[in-house]
């Protein structure tokens, strides 16, 4: 997930910083609905099992600081958050792939909460067109290019077969898109004024071994 | 996905060093597919569009160091990433909720080139029980404990929606698994001999959106 020019965003904030973001901000709307007005760094490192350190720390890099004894405006605090993500409106998308990870996406309800909007689905098989999935329509690829350049869809999520995504990314660039979020192996060849985030499954499962492996090897827990 | 303890692992390696390695291997494995028996940091590096120093330092971690002018020894930089990943042989691992994010798990075909065996689906969904998924026969969940401690199983992954995750934990926890791979957003209660790695897909969008931002405000191209 991190294997695109990683060292790029590093000049804003750590990536396992900005990655940690999102829960915060889930944090944030659960303990908003519980009808509080203030958090602190602690209440939040104990809902996710943090250290309130890393948790100040990762706040910092967002522009925001608490007050001594009472932490955060938790409404300050979501806007500082999503100004920091840009997810002040939310970034409509496209979805290319509809079989079971794109269905899956489609479906996956976070998504509207925290800065992503798609607004249609495009598959290339013809017994995929037409049919609804998760409420949406699926079009077919020729449609892609007309919608995406009269919404101004700023990004484009490929969930393709491997050898598929390559042509996939040359139409979304071709119809303007901004960003492409990755879910294929395949290291896709765009050019330099379009952002690309890889999603690798198996970056989580090499975080997960490892942890496994650290408690065996200490006789610890692993997870401190 | 980086927010259950995440500092525990930076002790072995950083983070995005871990998250970078599958990627990694996967180029071995396409280079050695292609009758290569040597490669360079910076053949790996072209591939994935990284600086050669930071696939360097990467390497590091696993213990290997490479040859000046040959680079690395193909078989030996697997086997040295293997080991540190302790994927020398595949875990086996049951997946609970076989919906659009459990069945898209089940078809994720890298998984079992990266140490990953799921050897059983499990649902609660009696309309779904009985039924067929990607080749795998979906079982009650009357019938998971006594499945995990017989095939040892070590890793469970939850698919299921977030207000029955923790339930689904406690099953798995009880019958014996060894690390909780959890797909959705609740933060679990496990005992400290469980290693739990959170998987939150808002994490890949949130470094992309930060990405796009950086290059909007930077008139940069945001990838470097």
């Amino acid at each position: 997930m991190d294997d695109e020019k990683s060292y790029s965003v590093d000049k804003i904030a750590p990536q396992p910083t900005i990655r940690r973001i999102p829960s915060y901000l889930r944090i944030l709307y659960e303990y908003q609905a519980e009808g509080n007005q203030w958090i602190s760094a602690t209440d939040i490192a104990e809902r996710l099992s943090l250290k309130p350190i890393q948790v100040r720390k990762d706040m910092s890099f967002t522009g925001i600081t608490g007050k001594p004894k009472k932490g955060f405006l938790i409404q300050d605090l979501i806007t500082s958050i999503r100004n920091f993500l840009g997810w002040t409106r939310a970034s409509d998308a496209v979805i290319v792939g509809t079989g079971a990870l794109g269905s899956a996406l489609l479906g996956y309800k976070s998504f509207s909460h925290q800065g992503l909007n798609i607004v249609a689905a495009f598959d290339k098989d013809p017994d995929r067109v037409g049919k609804t999935i998760r409420g949406m329509k699926v079009l077919s690829m020729e449609e892609l290019p007309e919608l995406v350049s009269r919404m101004h869809v700023r990004i484009g999520i490929i969930t393709v077969p491997s050898e598929a995504a390559q042509e996939v990314a040359d139409v979304l660039v071709s119809a303007g898109i901004e960003g492409i979020w990755n879910f294929s192996p395949t290291k896709l060849k765009t050019p330099s004024s379009v952002v690309v985030q890889k999603e690798d499954l198996c970056s989580g499962l090499a975080v997960l071994s490892v942890k496994m492996g650290a408690r065996h090897s200490n006789g610890e827990d692993g997870r401190d």
